[in-house]
C-alpha cells in the first residue's frame, strides 16, 4: 500500500478539544454529563447537542480516573470519544477491494497519514470474485453472516496493526471512512446482495451511510462512526466515487477517461462535464490469480519484461531472483511475445525453441529450473494468455461502450487517468500493444496510483470532500453493461491481441 | 395498572405512511433505498433524510415479498420501520419503579391506549431498594450487567404480552418512552451508578436521551428509538418529570405540593412558579413489603379499615376474604388504632384484648385464624408499625423541608396533588391523622393516579410534551436531603404518630 501525500487540511469532521471539567459538590450536584456539556460549551461557545450513550457510560469513571481533565473527540455536534487530556485522535480510511484491502491511519490534527497497510480480502476463501460471493451469500444466512464477519474481523486486526505501528490505542480511532465496490459495500454493511445478482441488478443502498462503528462490530472509540461514501450503481461502487474525487475527474475539461483496474474495473468517461460510469468483470488475472506462475507484486515477481533480438530482459521486484509473474509483468510478457510473433493475434502460442508442452498445455519458458537457485521454472501458458485476453477484452469493451454512448471516437479522448495499484505499474505501451487501452499518444496517459484510497482519506478528514463525493455520485450516470444488446459479439472481437478492432 | 384516558393527539413523533414503491428496471436500475426515498418524498413533499441501516437490511426482501407496497414508520426525518401496506404502528410507554414496572401500549394513529400491564421489577432479587442495588452493582461488572439484563428481558416479555393482547406483532412497536427514578434510569441505560451512591451523589446523565432500542437489547421495530425523559437530579428522576408533566404541576397557580408516593417518594413544591423537588426513601412498606402480612393491592388485601366502638370494619379487594394488608389498609389500620388509643403516639401497642404476643412480638389481631376459611390470621405487629413510622416520617420531613426552603408554612399550601397507584387509594384523613400529610382541609387534596405513566404516554406520542418535559426538568431546582444538616433530628421527631410536630 502506497501512501500518497494528501494536500488537504482536516476540516468539519472531527474536533479534538482538551477540557477541564468542574467537579460536582453537594451544593452544585451537576450530573457528569451536564458538567461535560458546560466545559465543552465554554470551549466552543455554544451548546453541545449529543453525547453518545456509550461515551456517557465511560464518562463517570474516566472523569474521576483522569482528574476531571479530558481530551474530547467532537464529531460535528456529537461527542464520540473521551480520553485523558492531551490524547490525539485518528481516523482510518479503508478501501475494500474484491481481492485486497488497503487501510490508512490518518492523524486528525495534521491530516498526515502515519501508517498504511494492505492485506488480502479474507472473503476470497468464500469466492474469488463478486459473483461467486453473491452466490455463496444467497445459499444460507450463515454464509451471509460469515462474509460480513470475516471482513469485520480482518478490519479490526488491520486497525490494531496500524495503531501498533503508530504507537496508539485503537480507542483513539474516532472515525472510519470505507469505500469499496457495491458488493463489498453491501457485505461490509451486512445488506442483502441477492437483488444485486439478479436482473435488474440493483443495490439495496447507494446513498452515503453513517453508522456507529460498534453496530458493525468494529472496535474503535466508543461513539465513533463509520462513513461510507455513496455508490454510483449496482457494479460501480463507492471506491469509484473516491477515485473520481481524488483524481478530480469531474472537474477536468475536455474528454477524460478514468479507469480503476482491478478484479472489477470501473471506467468513467467525462465528456465535457457529462459523466458516465460502468464496471466490467476483468477478473483476478492482474492480481496474479488464475495464472500458473502468477503472484502479487511482491519480492521475486517479474514486474517488467522485454524480449529483444532473442534476449529476455526481466525487471524483478526487489531485484531478487524471478519466482513468478505479477500483473504488470504478465502484460509486458504477452505484449512482447505478440510483438515478436511468438503469440499470434488470436492468442495462440506459435512454435519456438522456448515453447514446450507441460501436461499437454503449451507454455513459453521464461526462466528454466536450471537458471534458478530454487530450481523453480517460470513460464507463461496458453491458458494464462486466454485469461489475459478475457481481462483485457472486458476493459476494452467497457471503454468503447462509453465512447459510443457519448457518440465520439476513442481518438477524441484528451486524457486517460489510470488508477489502482496495478494500473500504476503497467507499461502503457504494452497495454496499447495488446489492445487493452486505446491507441493514443503516450503523453495523454496519467497513472495516479491508488486513487480510491486517496479519495477515502480525503473524505475521512474533510466535510467539503464528503459533500463533493455526494455531488459526484449524483452527477455520474450509471450504465449497466448487462443492458448492451451485442455485448457477447463485441467481447469476442475484443479478445484479439492487437489494437485494430473497430 | 390503570389506564387513564389521554386527552392529547399524536403529533410530531411518528408518522405512518402507506406507499407504493416503483419497481426497478434495467433502464432505471434505482437502488431499493432510492426507490423508497422517491416514494416517500412524493408523499411528504420533501426529501427523506435518513433510513435506518437495519431497515435498509430488511428493505430488499420486504419490498419484493410485499409487492412493492409498504407501510412506513417515519420518525421525524428517519425511517425506523417498514411493514406490509396497511400495518398500524404502536408505541410503548414504560414506568420503571423500584418495585413495580407499568407499561402501556399506545396506538400511534389514534393516541388510544390499547393495553396496559404491570409486573414486579425483577431486580428485586438483587436488592429491594435503590441503595442495595447500587451496592450490588458496585461489586462486579457481572452484577452490573445482570441488573441491566433482567430489566431488559422483562421489558421484552412485557411488550410481547401487550402486543399479544392487542393482536399485533412486536415489530409494530416503533417507539418506546421510558421513565423511572434516576437509579432505574441508569440501570436501564447501563450507566454507572457508583457516583450516585457516594457523596455528592451525582447522576451520570440527566438530559433526555434518544437511543436505538436494539442497542439496549429491546426487540421492537428494527430502527426504533427509546426516548428517556430528562431526570431532575440524583434521586429525582424522569418519573417525577413525567408526573409533573401529566399533573401540569408547573402550570398551576398558588402554592402547590405534588407527591409521587412509592418506594422512593418524590415531592415537588411549586411556590408561585418556583419549583423545587426532592426525594425521600420511604421504603417498600406501602407496597406491602417488610410487613408481616403485607401484600400488594390484589384479591384479599385489606385496603380500607375502620374501628368504631369496638367493631372492626374491613374493605377487601374484590370483596373477598381477608388474607393480608396492602399499603392503604396499613395506613388506615394504624390511623384507626391510634385514634382508639391502642397505639400510642410513639407507636407502641398498648394492652387490649386483641393485642397478643407472637414469637415475643406484640401484634394486634385483625382477623383470627378461626374467622377465616383458610385458617390464616391477619395481624399488625409492633414491627409493622415501626416500618410505617419510618416511611411516613421520611415523607413528612420531605414536605417540611420544601416548605421551609420556600419560607412559608404548611398551611400556606393551596393544593396537594398525590400521584402513584398507592397514593390514589389512600384515605387522606388517615394519612393526616398519623402525620404523614400536613393538616389541611380535605378539599385541598387531589389524588390523580399513576401520573408518571400518563406523562410517559403523553411524551410517547407528542413532541410538544417532550419539549415541555425538558422545560420542566430545566426549571425544577433539585434539593438533596443529604445536605440537610439536622436531618436525623427532624426525621426522629417526624416518626411521632400525630400531626402536631412543629
Amino acid at each position: 500500500v502506497e501512501g500518497q501525500e494528501l494536500h488537504i487540511q482536516p476540516e468539519g469532521i472531527l474536533l479534538s478539544l482538551d477540557i477541564r471539567v468542574e467537579k460536582p459538590s453537594l451544593s452544585v450536584p451537576l450530573s457528569d454529563e451536564q458538567a461535560l456539556r458546560h466545559a465543552l460549551g465554554e470551549k466552543i461557545n455554544g451548546p453541545i447537542d449529543k453525547i453518545d450513550l456509550f461515551v456517557q457510560r465511560e464518562l463517570p469513571v474516566k472523569l474521576r480516573r483522569f482528574g476531571w481533565e479530558l481530551s474530547v473527540a467532537l464529531r460535528r455536534d456529537e461527542v464520540v470519544g473521551i480520553a485523558p487530556r492531551g490524547t490525539r485522535w485518528y481516523g482510518v480510511a479503508v478501501d475494500i477491494g474484491t481481492t485486497k484491502i488497503a487501510a490508512y491511519l490518518v492523524d486528525f490534527t495534521t491530516g498526515e497519514t502515519t501508517a498504511s497497510k494492505g492485506i488480502m480480502n479474507p472473503q476470497i476463501s468464500l469466492g474469488e470474485d463478486v459473483v461467486t460471493r453473491i452466490t455463496a451469500a444467497n445459499q444460507t444466512q450463515d454464509k451471509r453472516d460469515e462474509l460480513h464477519d470475516v471482513l469485520i474481523n480482518s478490519l479490526n486486526l488491520l486497525i490494531s496493526n496500524l495503531c501498533y505501528e503508530t504507537g496508539i490505542d485503537h480507542t483513539q480511532v474516532a472515525e472510519i471512512v470505507v469505500v469499496g465496490n457495491t458488493v463489498m459495500h453491501h457485505f461490509f454493511l451486512s445488506l442483502p446482495v441477492r437483488q444485486l445478482g439478479e436482473s435488474p441488478y440493483v443495490p439495496a443502498c447507494i446513498t452515503a451511510v453513517d453508522v456507529k462503528a460498534r453496530e458493525l462490530g468494529l472496535k474503535i472509540a466508543s461513539g465513533a462512526y463509520v462513513h461510507l461514501l455513496p455508490n454510483i450503481g449496482g457494479y460501480v461502487g463507492a471506491d469509484h466515487t473516491a477515485m473520481l474525487l481524488a483524481a478530480d475527474l469531474h472537474k477536468r475539461s475536455g474528454v477524460v477517461l478514468g479507469l480503476d483496474i482491478g478484479t472489477n474495473t470501473e471506467i468513467c468517461l467525462n465528456h465535457h462535464g457529462r459523466l458516465t460510469s460502468l464496471s466490467c468483470a476483468s477478473g483476478p488475472a492482474f492480481e496474479g490469480a488464475h495464472i500458473k506462475h502468477g503472484m502479487r507484486a511482491a519480492k521475486g515477481a517479474i514486474e517488467h519484461f522485454q524480449f529483444n533480438e532473442g534476449e529476455l530482459l526481466f525487471q524483478i521486484v526487489e531485484e531478487s531472483e524471478p519466482v513468478g509473474i505479477c500483473g504488470s509483468g504478465l502484460l509486458d510478457i504477452i505484449s512482447e511475445l505478440c510483438r515478436n510473433g511468438i503469440i499470434d493475434q488470436k492468442g495462440r502460442l506459435n512454435e519456438h525453441p522456448l515453447v514446450i508442452l507441460d501436461d499437454g498445455i503449451k507454455e513459453f519458458v521464461l526462466v528454466s529450473a536450471d537458471q534458478n537457485n530454487r530450481r523453480i521454472p517460470v513460464a507463461i501458458t496458453q491458458k494464462d494468455i486466454r485469461e489475459l485476453q478475457l481481462a483485457k477484452a472486458a476493459i476494452r469493451v467497457g471503454i468503447r461502450t462509453l465512447v459510443e454512448l457519448s457518440q465520439i471516437r476513442e481518438s477524441d479522448i484528451d486524457q486517460v487517468v489510470i488508477a489502482g495499484a496495478f494500473g500504476s505499474y503497467i507499461n502503457i505501451s504494452s497495454a496499447i500493444q495488446i489492445g487493452m487501452l486505446p491507441l493514443l499518444p503516450l503523453e495523454r496517459f496519467d497513472q495516479i496510483g491508488n486513487a480510491a484510497g486517496s479519495g477515502a482519506r480525503m473524505a475521512l478528514i474533510s466535510s467539503q470532500k464528503r459533500l463533493e463525493a455526494q455531488e459526484i455520485a449524483a452527477q455520474v450516470k450509471y450504465f449497466d453493461l448487462a443492458t448492451l444488446p451485442d455485448f457477447q459479439t463485441k467481447f469476442a472481437k475484443a479478445t484479439v491481441l492487437n489494437n485494430k478492432i473497430d
